[in-house]
């Protein structure tokens, strides 16, 4: 069985902690700022855990799963053993003080307390070496059912695209909310539309997209900037339809 | 059985047509521009069309279903009967010249060869009169569970908010499936990640936006500004970064 050190106690960490800890791998320590933070976590895993890098424990491989900004912060702090971060965005050669290093990118959107069926989520490796891709690959395969290996430059920009599908059509439906909230309209009103869209989502979107934009429908889209008051939502609904019309006369 | 001239054969109109023609309803004529657009839905309806108005039959009741722009053009050709429009953004007044008149406004979005449960769409309806608004209600609850009144004002905002619901959401995985198109990667790949987001939709979505931007993480927005080539996207990106942060924190 190998020992894992995980860096950080967040979403992300958490969930793959959860699903990594079973007769192949166990998490021997939680290293991370607050105990508070991880509380739950280590409660969970019934391990160990320090934010004293003297207090380290030896292990076999170290996954690092704090935010971006943090990676450079915490390696310097760790030891000479296979380390991976799980970083879609940030490169590998963060890590190149390492002998083995690489990247365990799980293509999913996480909070703490949603479960989630990792087996289903693909992760995207990387590595510095064949060698250690094989280990990583068998890693990966533990966790996840789809396992994929792909470069830096690619794995950016499927984040990139991820931030696209995820956190932007989110927060579209913030926005949606926001307008229903402030006209005193119930939103769940567009739960049946909202799962039509989504419904949808193994068809190509372009061909399911509609809407005044798309049909250039410009008595609507004006009409509908007369009623919008914020300014910023102004601007993001004047743009998007733009960008809409723009995008399907690209298509055509 | 009560007959309903339908003006119109897009989208809208051939889902409504299909679903209201049956024992307490027919389309007893499609009055529309050219034949073509209209074949299916007639063959379908077995019905009589024209696009002539001299050769328009008497009916009972017309459902005026086309472009927002073009309503003022058709209401001139169009009987002295019971007559609703099926948009979301345009006032009920616009059909003033008629004795009765009112609003159907199915909040949904259609796509002709797409098969649609009608039976759960919310229906938004309008009247000029208590007396028609029960004629009303009664058509409309026989397309659907979902029949509630509002009027001009409040259908306008709904339909607002459905516009970012929905169309922008599916604008979103435009430019996400375009993104893994140009850098060769495979959109499938980021299903699971879709899948999830909007399995959640019961919740309130400002409580599972995730992401850079809502981690204020700099660094990776930076990131990902760089590797975006195009120059809306970009903007785009940006702006929607910064709109998430600042939504974040005026709901702190």
């Amino acid at each position: 069985m190998k020992k894992i050190l995980l860096v950080g106690s967040g979403n992300v960490a958490t969930h793959l902690a959860k699903n990594i800890d079973n007769k192949n791998y166990c998490i021997n320590q939680v290293f991370s700022r607050s105990k508070e933070n991880a509380k739950k976590l280590i409660e969970f895993l019934g391990c160990n855990w320090t934010n004293n890098p003297k207090k380290i424990l030896k292990s076999d491989i170290t996954i690092i799963s704090v935010n971006d900004d943090s990676i450079k912060n915490v390696i310097k702090f760790l030891p000479n053993i296979p380390t991976v971060h799980t970083s879609g965005c940030t490169g590998i050669d963060i890590l190149k003080k390492f002998n083995d290093y690489g990247v365990l990118y799980p293509l999913q959107t996480f909070k703490k307390n949603v479960d989630m069926n990792i087996k289903e989520v693909p992760f995207l490796i990387e590595t510095n070496s064949k060698k250690f891709e094989s280990d990583l690959f068998q890693l990966a395969s533990n966790l996840s059912k789809i396992v994929r290996v792909t470069d830096s430059k690619t794995r950016k920009k499927i984040h990139l695209a991820a931030v696209f599908a995820c956190n932007f059509t989110n927060h579209m439906l913030v926005l949606a909310k926001k307008i229903c909230d402030e006209s005193n309209n119930d939103f769940s009103l567009l739960l049946p539309l909202i799962k039509k869209t989504f419904n949808q989502i193994n068809e190509n979107p372009i061909k399911l997209q509609t809407g005044p934009a798309f049909r250039e429908d410009l008595g609507v889209i004006e009409e509908h900037l007369k009623i919008i008051e914020d300014k910023n939502l102004k601007k993001i609904y004047n743009f998007l339809s733009q960008n809409i019309i723009q995008t399907k006369n690209e298509n055509i």
